[in-house]
């Protein structure tokens, strides 16, 4: 199978998969079988399988999967395009936490600027990211090679913004702002709403 | 329809209209037609009137939907169970954002209580929200008849709280925190992973 043609939920799953065995599995044994990181992230087993199978890894009947040689599998697979630069638009709390959780993570994702309006906060680094003004953005999303734009900035000035960002070359935005974007083609986008999700469980919160 | 049994993604949807039509449209114009509304938030104008005939709402085919009245039918069933307490845990940089977050919107969710075990958090109002130490998590959830916890806490602890928030009287968890739970039934689960958001995104952007 060729992995760019990957689904979104396999790709989902692997990151979470990867997560799960190098967090909380890792300190305490050599091999998982599908059923145990099924109930870990309340999947079925067959499910499990079937993303294996996609990535063309197997385990054995006897010992299940060897849980090294599967996170080594898995970041090949989801980090087969080495590290990638990361540039978060908007320092606010929600720009600082994506920051702060980056940094603190495993992950190939670097974020490499910060990019704001706020005077007191450009020029200054914060968790030693320099944070530019974003009238800057085309000069250094193209300096320092960046491919993902994290949106936490109002909505107001979001579309305009992305579209902006999507010409200077970044080919990845994940949008926090409430206003939904429309991209160009080959610009990949994923949305989430934090007031959708908190409103949902409200309605199906029994009373 | 009962509107207790309507699905999970018409609710994530109502609660997209109902922001669409309250922050970009309200201020231009009287009515919408289906296909308006389904061109801002990528769906389709089916989906849209699918949604609709789900909550039994229906425009005239001249001038779609009057939106004032969009606006009160969606918030008669979103907000059908009234004002909502919320407990937000753990007052760090994503915690601050979410509590801001739900102030600045027109919402019936309320944040009344935060919790934290940091002793610099603890007893002091965050924009006039007390917040408590954790071990307090029972008497407060009960006094201020809280019936959404929203976890932004370490992985670490995030399941046993969960627990004890649910034993408490908490009847829907937003968890943000990288590991996934398993609650009793009767609790509502929504679970959000920013890093897994970040990573697809990360994967299917074009180099």
């Amino acid at each position: 199978m060729d992995i760019k043609k990957l689904p979104e939920g396999t790709i989902e799953r692997l990151s979470k998969y990867r997560r799960c065995l190098t967090t909380y599995c890792k300190f305490y044994r050599e091999n998982i079988f599908s059923h145990e990181l099924a109930r870990n992230l309340h999947l079925t087993p067959e499910q499990v399988r079937r993303d294996m199978m996609l990535i063309g890894h197997s385990g054995s009947h006897k010992n299940g999967y060897n849980i090294e040689e599967l996170v080594e599998k898995i970041s090949e697979v989801i980090d087969c395009r080495g590290k990638t630069n990361v540039a978060v638009f908007g320092l606010g709390n929600l720009g600082q936490a994506i920051v702060r959780y980056l940094q603190d993570k495993e992950t190939r994702l670097n974020v490499e600027a910060i990019f704001d309006v706020n005077p007191e906060k450009i020029n200054k680094p914060f968790l030693s990211v320099d944070c530019y003004h974003i009238k800057d953005l085309k000069r250094i999303i193209k300096e320092k090679d960046i491919r993902i734009a994290v949106l936490t900035l109002p909505g107001d000035d979001a579309h305009d913004m992305a579209l902006e960002i999507a010409e200077a070359g970044v080919t990845g935005i994940m949008n926090f702002t409430p206003v939904p974007l429309k991209l160009p083609e080959g610009v990949f986008l994923e949305e989430y709403d934090i007031l959708t999700s908190l409103e949902k469980v409200a309605f199906f919160a029994k009373k």
